[in-house]
């Protein structure tokens, strides 16, 4: 079926799971006020399509994402939380009077997308080209990528509330040694602190990510899928167990109202695979936390 | 000493440490509306009996708990949340107007339980079976067992308040790619997700768990293990480090008026084997929070 | 240059690195309301002094820090947070109308502290040997040295905000198992259970840590490295993502104006070592937090 066009990015969707490619491999696929616009128009359209299940994010050449392009070769410089972005999106939001953090605004749309999403980590993956995985579900890595938390050499800070993120992803500890040197780093030293769960050969990492994807689609409702990614991260947050007893007796008396529990059940007593018919708009429990959730005003 | 007789579950004290073992054995230990009403009088029974040191959980046979019981042999089948455990439990709490999901009902009662507790899992531990777990202290795996957290593939969401303990145990990134592909997984992928800190031969499963329960009943002592079991999770919840510091003070002060402090610090200066006579009913400090704390109102 | 001269601890300064050396060696460095209020002395002197950009903590002799020193060779006894505080510093803080707990005193300075620290565990790390390194931000072994979380086995409950700082570091299963067993272990299960991060021989711990703290000091801002151990540590108790959101959009903004952020883009561009020239005391955002936060009043 016909996918939208973008200019940074390029998709494709095949048997329900959507591939995102970033797309300047002669700037190592460095992320721009366009890229950051494309990736969440992407994201709006995958949410909205009962035919995408997964979405798998990977890197067009040798690089994932080099980080913010920082100008260099005659384009437009990258400037992190200024007026590039103004400069692309006229309604960009602002917050406390600042064009918000361009990384900050795909990790957040991604936090809170009902889908899940792969991370294929073909090739260097520094800065924001690495937290901007931060949100995704699993990140699988090639032998040939780097990595790197390199906000204080460039004497900046955390971005892509990855300052929220990272500490969760991979533990505090982790997080203060990557984010505190600033190093660059191989893919064992991502395996061994847990920031990717798989390394293979660079010819296997996107084989390896449609495979976890196809055992996603394959298997699973989406509407339970949706419940879960949100309560999981939600729950995060949630300071009270009494209130996550609440959501999850709730969540699961309604789904069990709607087509996908029966045929979960049902498949499973007669040992054949199962064929969920449920929708995201019509089938997800209104218990399921939107989540995060943006406040009303800021 | 006697120890309470219970239908699904099977008690076994000896020298302070009490083993449960779950048991239905024909069923593959499935979870069910009298098995979570037994747990709960198991753990209450557990918690007032002062012999109870630590406690065991186990399963008779070959699984460990294949999960909720969905029937399809003549058995009233289990309906999660829904009208089974109405029947089982006329005074069952209802929580907005529903049953309360049973699996919840156990973990929040092991969550304010005041001694350990270690899962000595001998086999599949599949849905409930699993999450069950995870509010215990130690979970020791079978190179037998097999995992899962396949609620997606039923078509509900996660239950037994794991969407709030499964990201804290084993970290948001592998309770994601867990409870999103609903995949059942092996005993090496639980280790190295940190799910269980040992896999260990089939016969040694048990005796691992005995020694290091015997550890901690030999070695330690009952107050301030209650005092430490609640302090470590209820400080999750905490956003504030000053008042971690406080009841810090607050309780190392009152431990210290109590005989087990000061039987600590002689034992440790006399070179000798502690003797600890404090009693959780006497001898654990007001500051001690309880946890879960369940509101007053709902 | 000139650094203050301490009774229990000694401080060396070379190269913009403070080397803090735990020095009661006959008491295997055992913990003291002295060596509590030099630390946090010499952390503050530490804080103001523009020459410090990262500090080591170690041991002299063959231990880290083996615990509270709990007297029995003539020495005054230590009193967890007894007299023996109150008798040190007679305008030591109080908290509910007791002396603070000594090891908190220390790691709540530890978290707020702006620089990097780093453990070199070159020995027994014991009790608050081990907890006081929670909120450093990385944690290098000897193979030689040997752990525990003992608190259970003296009959007391977990200091030194170890409650709080432990399951974050560790994960709360990992904490749970070594501060209810109170077990002493090795230097290859710190490592498996993520204490440390490296585990080397004796002779190398040092120069490990040193080579650590090089790679900072040597090519990254000492302002944003501030700003980044602030903001990881200050998000662990966020709730709302869209406030980390607008965290990192102020924060980002206000480094660009200072002389950093400046620095880093055109040292990278150029191909070029940055020459960061930013200072705590002008070039620190306002939006970055202080953290943690001691209430006004208690």
């Amino acid at each position: 079926m016909s996918v939208p066009e973008f200019e940074q990015i390029t998709l494709t969707l095949a048997d329900r799971v959507l591939e995102v490619r970033l797309n300047r491999p002669d700037r190592m696929n460095a992320f721009t006020p366009v890229m950051r616009t494309e990736m969440v128009e992407a994201l709006d359209w995958a949410e909205a399509n009962d035919d995408v299940r997964v979405v798998i994010v990977t890197g067009e050449g040798r690089a994932f994402c080099a980080g913010a392009d920082l100008g260099g070769a005659g384009d437009k410089p990258f400037s992190y939380s200024g007026d590039g972005m103004r400069n692309d999106r006229s309604d960009a939001d602002e917050i406390a009077g600042l064009p918000r953090d361009g990384g900050g605004v795909v990790t957040l749309r991604l936090a809170s997308f009902p889908k899940p999403v792969i991370a294929a980590i073909n090739g260097a993956a520094i800065g924001v080209g690495i937290t901007m995985t931060l949100p995704m579900d699993i990140r699988i890595a090639s032998t040939k990528a780097k990595f790197g938390f390199v906000f204080a050499r460039r004497g900046i800070a955390p971005e892509a509330v990855s300052s929220w993120f990272l500490p969760r992803v991979v533990g505090i500890s982790q997080a203060s040694e990557w984010a505190l040197t600033g190093r660059v780093f191989e893919a064992d030293e991502a395996l061994r602190g847990r920031l990717v769960s798989r390394v293979v050969e660079p010819e296997d990492v996107l084989p390896t990510a449609r495979a976890i994807a196809r055992e996603i689609a394959d298997n699973t409702s989406g509407v339970a899928v949706a419940a879960t990614r949100r309560m999981l991260w939600s729950q995060l947050t949630q300071d009270d167990l009494w209130e996550t007893h609440k959501l999850e007796t709730q969540t699961i008396a309604a789904l069990k109202q709607g087509p996908d529990a029966k045929e979960g059940v049902a498949s499973f007593l007669e040992k054949r695979d199962a064929v969920f018919t449920g929708r995201l708009d019509t089938d997800l429990p209104d218990a399921v936390p939107d989540w995060p959730v943006r406040p009303a005003a800021d």
